[in-house]
This record gives C-alpha cells, structure tokens and sequence, in this order.
C-alpha cells in the first residue's frame, strides 16, 4: 500500500465532482505503476455500470490485454458497493485500499462483507485510508447538490 | 415473467459455448420486449467485467439513454455472482429470473443473497426456471473441456 496512489484517486474524485458525478475515484496498481484508473461517470454515460472501480478496471484490463489482475492493487476513494466488490473478486485483484465508508451500500464491510465469503480468500481490504479527505469530497458535494 | 425469455437466454448461453466461452446468457426484458441482451464473452473480450448480464445491462442502458432500468426483468441462465448482482440492482432492475444455481460463486441464494440487503428491498427474485437445461449447457460445456 502507497497512500500517494490514493492521493491520485482523490484527484479524480474531484473530477467527478467538478463534472457533476458523485464524486468517487479509483486508480489500479500493478508493481508500482498505475495501469488503469477511473472515475464515476454514471450520469455522463447514462450508464449503472460506470463507477470508478468499473472504469478503473476495465482501463486495467486493456492494459494488461487480459482479465486476470493479479498481484494488483485497487485505490479507491470509497467503500465498494456489491457490483464492485464482486468485479474486484473476479478481476482477481489482491488488495483493495477503500477512503471512506458507505454505510448504505458498502459492501466490504459497511452493510456486507463480500471479501469474507469464501471465493474471496485471496483477497485483503484495508478501510479508512485517508478517509476524512475522501468523506470530504462526498460531503461537499451532497451540500452542493442541496444548494 | 415469460419463460419465452428464458429460452433467448439459453440460445444465448448456447453462442458462448460454441465460442469457447464458459456459456452464460441473460436479457433484460421491458414491456414483454427485449430491450438488451448478451452472453459471457470474459476470453474473447478479455475482461474480467464481460459477464453475461453485465453485457446485457450494458446493452439496454444504451437502448433506454438511461442509467435506471427500472421495471425491467432480467432472464439469466446462471445464478448471479456479487458483481452481476450489484449490477442488477444499480440499474434498479425489478425483477430476476435465473436458471441454475451456482454453489460457488451465486450471490442471489446460493453462498450468499444480496438481493436480501436493505438496498435491494425492490427487487424479487426468482431461481431454478427451466434449471435442468440451464444447467445442462454447463456440464456439457465443462464435460468438453474436460475431453
């Protein structure tokens, strides 16, 4: 784990937000280098599937030319919901390094724990890095939306 | 639902066999019309995003403009992992209908239900429609492999 690659989720979090998107960012990591990153584009795409992890991942994947990503780590700005926890799985991804925490649809940890059940062996989360800056992000955005 | 559906599904599962891929189908259906559909296509495309729902969710959001599908069915052959059933519930899809079960990887029954957390309260789902031939076309396909 390198916190300067969750400083870069960060970054496209804001990017997110700056184009009205709920503001997460996810960056992929494979020895020491970025090789696929992303941010929520839902709204811009008009599409449910495109959270940052997604996108992230889907970058990766190109980059490698393959679907297997092992010994990669993810970096992103939020607790994973469901179908992110579940493409991180089958992406074969080993690490998952999450900012804040979804208390309504977090689902490695929050509301569920996909990365306990037993497909998931391989795989190790960390919550909570750099969390108050990630909660932030979403925070001030929410507001944003509210005025 | 309409076991018609089920049907395109299982001729879809049947295209992925005949392409090598481990055969998986799904459409999701609105208005008694197909309005996206798809099958697993992990090797070709080389993505570990490629299942055969996430292909057909992918689809009909391109066929709607939208994000929400909701008041859609979606038929699949398999029973979702945790990735296709976040996805299926991101794209507010109301209704499941799923064919075999899956003991190892089905997130909608089998070793865990997402579809039985509080962020899935609308979406009800139906398993083991027409599951003998669903899962026929699996064993067949592992049984060839195997060969």
């Amino acid at each position: 784990m390198n916190s300067r690659f969750m400083t870069r989720a960060i970054e496209l979090a804001k990017k997110a937000s700056a184009e009205g998107e709920v503001p997460v960012g996810a960056v992929v990591v494979k020895d020491g280098k970025i090789i696929g990153e992303g941010y929520n584009m839902r709204e811009q795409k008009k599409n449910a599937l495109s959270h940052a992890e997604i996108e992230a991942i889907n970058a990766a994947c190109k980059t490698l030319g393959d679907w297997r990503l092992d010994n990669c780590t993810i970096y992103v700005t939020l607790e994973p919901c469901p179908m992110c926890a579940g493409a991180i799985i089958n992406a074969r991804i080993s690490e998952v390094v999450f900012g804040a925490y979804d208390l309504n649809m977090g689902c490695m940890d929050s509301v569920s724990n996909i990365a306990a059940l037993p497909f998931a062996a391989e795989t190790t989360v960390y919550g909570g890095i750099k969390e108050d800056e990630c909660k932030k992000i979403l925070t001030d955005f929410f507001e944003g939306v509210r005025k």
